[in-house]
Order: C-alpha cells, then structure tokens, then sequence
C-alpha cells in the first residue's frame, strides 16, 4: 500500500488523461459496466460536517476505488480547507489496497468539473463564446477555467449571490461579474455551481436555445433552476436515478413537468452525440457519480505508478 | 496523516482496552448514541470476491472510523490472505484523516472474537468450563482463545465440516476434536463461527439450558442453527436491525418462531446484566456492527498516539 499526498496526485494529474477517463466512464456507466456502492454518510452537527463514502467498479478493470470525503463548514475558520478525505484504490484481482491517494477533496472538485467540460461538449451550440458562471466558489472557478480552456470559450461572466466574491472571481479569472438576467441573456452556456435550496435562475430569464449545465444540486435539497426550465426541451443526466432523486431532475419530474422516460444519459449522448436544434433549451444534470472518482483516481494512480509526474 | 501497517497495529492492540472499548460502543449503540453509514458493497466474480465499506460515529466522540475490508476467496491459491483492507481514523472536528490503520481484516476479526466474549460472558452459567467451538477458521481459532481465556473455559472441543481442519486446530490450540452431537451435549458454551448456509445443529442436539453464541451468519443467506433453537428460550441480538435483517434471528422471526419483541440488545445487558433460569436456552445472535470497528481503531489508535506500543 502506498500512499500519495496532494502534491504528487497533482503533478500526476494529466488533464487529457483524466478527461478521456471520466469519458470513458460515463459510457461504461451508461452501458451497465459499473457497479456503485449505496453511499455512506455520516452527519456531524458540533461542528457541521458531512462525511459521504461511495465506491465504484468497472467491469474488466484491473483496479477498483472507494473515495471517502468529509466537508466541515467551519474549518475555514481554523485556516483548514472544509473538503477533506482520500481515495483508495484497490485491486479487483485480490482486493488489496494499493494506494491511498490523499487528495483532500481536490480529485473530487476536478472530476466534477470535468464532467462539465464533457456535458457541455455534448450540447454546446457551434458558434459559442460566451460562459456564463453561477457561483462563485471553487466549482465555479474551475468550471470556468477548465470549460472556458478546453471549449474555447473566451468570455466569462460570474454572477454570485455576494457581488463581492463575484467581481473577486471575475478579478482573478480575467472575466467580468454582471448580474444574473445579464448573464442568463448573454451566455451561450450558463453552469450553476452553488449550494443553492432555492430556484436562482427563473424561467423568464432563459433565452431561446439555452444551454445549461446545473453541478449545484449534489444532495437532496438543492436546486437552483426553476424546474420549468428542464419542461422547454431537452435533460441530460450523468445518472438517472441519482437526478431523479436529488437533482434538478428530480424537482422537475416531481412537479409533473417532464418525464423519466425523456432523460438522456451522459454517457450515451458521448457515445452518440446527437444534434440539438438552434433553439432547443438543453439542460445538463449532474450530480456526481462514483465512476468520476474511479475514473481519475485511476488515471493518476497509473501515472504514479508508471514515475509519469509532470 | 499517518499509515500505520499491521505490526505497528498489533503491538498497539492492548487487549484489556480494546475489550473495554467494544463493550463500551455495544452500550453506546444500544442507547442511540451511534450513527451508522449504509453498508457499501461491491462484488467481483472473476475471480469472486466482495468489498465492504461501512463506517460509524459515537456521539460526543473525537474521532469517528471509516472500514474498508475486502475478502477475495482465492487469494489463498497465490498466497495471500483472503482479507485485506483498511480501517481510517478521521476527527470529528474537522473530518481530516488522522490515520489510516493497514489492518488487512485483523482488527475485524478481533472485533468479532471480542464481540463472543462480551456476549458470552452477559450469558454464561456459573460453574461452566467446557466451550464448544464449531468451525476451524480464523474466527474459530479466534473464538476458542480469547473466551477460553477470558471466561476461563479450560477444556475445549473443536468441530467443523472437514475433520482434518477440526483436528488440526484442535491439536494446535490444545483441544479435542468431536463429532458435534458430543460437542453440543457436553459443551456448557457452544460458539458457532462457520460460513454456513445450512443450519449445522439441529434443535434436538441441544440440550436444556444451552448457550449458544452465533457469529457465522454476518450476510443474507448464512446460517448456523435451526430456527427453532432460537423459540426455546431467550435471543440476544447485537442489532436488531441487522439481526432481523441476516441474523439468526432473521429466520427464526420469518418463520414466526419468535417475535422481534422480544429480542435483548447486548448493549442494554452490558448495562445491565440479567440472570437467566440454569435450563432456560440464551442464544446471542452476532452479525457484526460497525461500532466495533470505530471502537478497536479508536482504542489501537489511541495507544499508536501516545506511543503505547508493546
């Protein structure tokens, strides 16, 4: 058993790696090749903290992962990262553990986001240039950074709740903090990134042709689209049941305003990209599978093994 | 965080502590004071093998404990354990992983012996002296050493399916190999530790006033004892839930036997211990609870900060 600390995981981090992983795993996942664990969780309220354990297989795969990660709200007042947590990584041959990569969160953080570059590729509209961020925390940034590279879309616009902490991201990035009827007006593709219980972005604020990818709503609670929004055209989901549980999705269907039967699976929208018309609306769900966490933990557990760092 | 492989484990593991620890998380759960994750699982079939993830908090605690343990049967053939796994200690302050415990399935298996001695000794008559063992694996052998020694039972009687398996622990642990008829007319405590999916003593092998403690049905589908052994007398159980679920328990309440009613947490016996009648039949169901694996790290984990390694 070896055991990688942040440092090495992120020079062994190769982005293409890593994407075409995740890709790779969303359509293994879509085709019925992986197994999931029932996710653990562990409540904390003296401090506020959350604990979720997952694991995921792939059928075939030398290896097999298991990711524990903690979010403590309050650990920032300590100067400690609120994510922390590791992921293991087994052999599927003998079921020994070969590393724990001790990565704090930070696989999590880029594997979600890289399910963002790949939705958004899928639905894009030709011609895009435009990002529009809701959020402002470390998912909207590296959303922004990772789609606005890898799409080449080169201007971004950042709405948050605190204009404060907008116009501190769209500092740093070299975008531009607007308002959110602004941004929903201006973007080619909009990505919601808070923690948001309550619909930001309403219906009225969509134009024709919207695209929108929605990472927020990860657990039961959040939401961030008024669910008439996903009733206008298409639904994306990187997993129909978790969407249909605790996504946008899930609101949506609950509300009687689309169907599960009308879902499109990520991973099958890879393997067959589908053209949508100029002006459908096209909404991405994702929540966050455990074949992401399987995927990278993999691709940089390899490099590691293989002396690849950067 | 600090990785701690199986020697540095072992010579913390202070047996006395550890008893005390597992008895004391029994309590703590009996009274609500645990919170438990769902149990994850992933199964491999070529070769076969299954990994478990669960983890468990005690309120007001530190620290909680996250286990990941894997059992791939044919590991043996290559030379290898067929357990492997890990336990992670994390704080329950900030979630950050304070150490991950390389136990490879020790400390699980010391949990699950200590668990047979706690229940062991809340049913055992006065005067007992012989402990009948069926099974001849790890557990077994586990069994037999630490309730003979800490109950003191000095004569030992070993049976299990394959004869030579039995003979072979007997001679090594200094015991006597019988058939079970014999073990089960003679033995004033019989502990069954088999992987069975059958029911191995049948209830006209028992004799009045037995004591039975069940540890092999840990999952659906295993058994040990025929169901109406457990209509006799009295049924400890060490979860209820889990119990009812893939306990002993569980067929005896399915085949309305007995009444969930009227099952006695070991928990609320360690508070408060009960005689029961020299001819009334006590069986202790065991499935396993993740509050022993968060009460064995935390106590090894304890003695490995302070530097309290044999």
């Amino acid at each position: 058993m070896k055991v990688f600390e942040l440092p090495q995981i992120l020079s062994a981090l190769d982005e293409d790696a890593a994407l075409a992983a995740v890709g790779a795993a969303f359509r293994g996942f879509a085709t019925g090749q992986a197994q999931l664990t029932a996710v653990g969780h562990l409540g904390f309220t003296d401090p506020p903290g959350d604990c979720h354990v997952k694991g995921a297989r792939m059928a075939g795969e030398e290896v097999f992962v298991v990711k524990l990660a903690s979010s403590f709200y309050r650990n920032p007042e300590r100067g400690l990262s609120s994510s922390t947590g590791f992921m293991a990584v087994m052999s599927a041959r003998t079921g020994e553990v070969l590393a724990i990569l001790h990565d704090q969160g930070r696989l999590t953080d880029t594997r979600t986001a890289m399910a963002g570059v790949l939705a958004a590729r899928c639905i894009l509209r030709p011609g895009s240039r435009t990002l529009g961020i809701v959020g402002a925390g470390i998912q909207a940034r590296l959303q922004a950074d990772l789609i606005g590279r890898r799409l080449g879309l080169d201007e971004v616009l950042i709405w948050a709740r605190d204009p404060s902490r907008a116009t501190a991201l769209a500092s740093d990035i070299g975008a531009r903090a607007v308002d959110l009827p602004e941004l929903c007006a201006r973007a080619d593709l909009i990505v919601t990134a808070t923690p948001s219980t309550e619909p930001l972005i309403g219906v009225e604020m969509i134009r024709s042709g919207a695209r929108i990818v929605a990472v927020g709503a990860d657990s039961p609670g959040k939401r961030e689209l008024d669910p008439r929004i996903l009733a206008l055209g298409h639904v994306v989901v990187d997993s129909p049941a978790q969407c249909l549980d605790h996504g946008e999705t899930g609101w949506a269907v609950r509300a009687g305003l689309i169907e599960p039967a009308s879902l499109i699976e990520l991973g099958a929208l890879l393997t067959t990209p589908r053209a949508f018309g100029d002006s459908d609306t096209v909404v991405a769900d994702l929540t966050g599978v455990a074949i992401q966490d399987l995927a990278i933990a993999t691709s940089v557990w390899r490099r590691l093994q293989a002396g690849d760092a950067r």
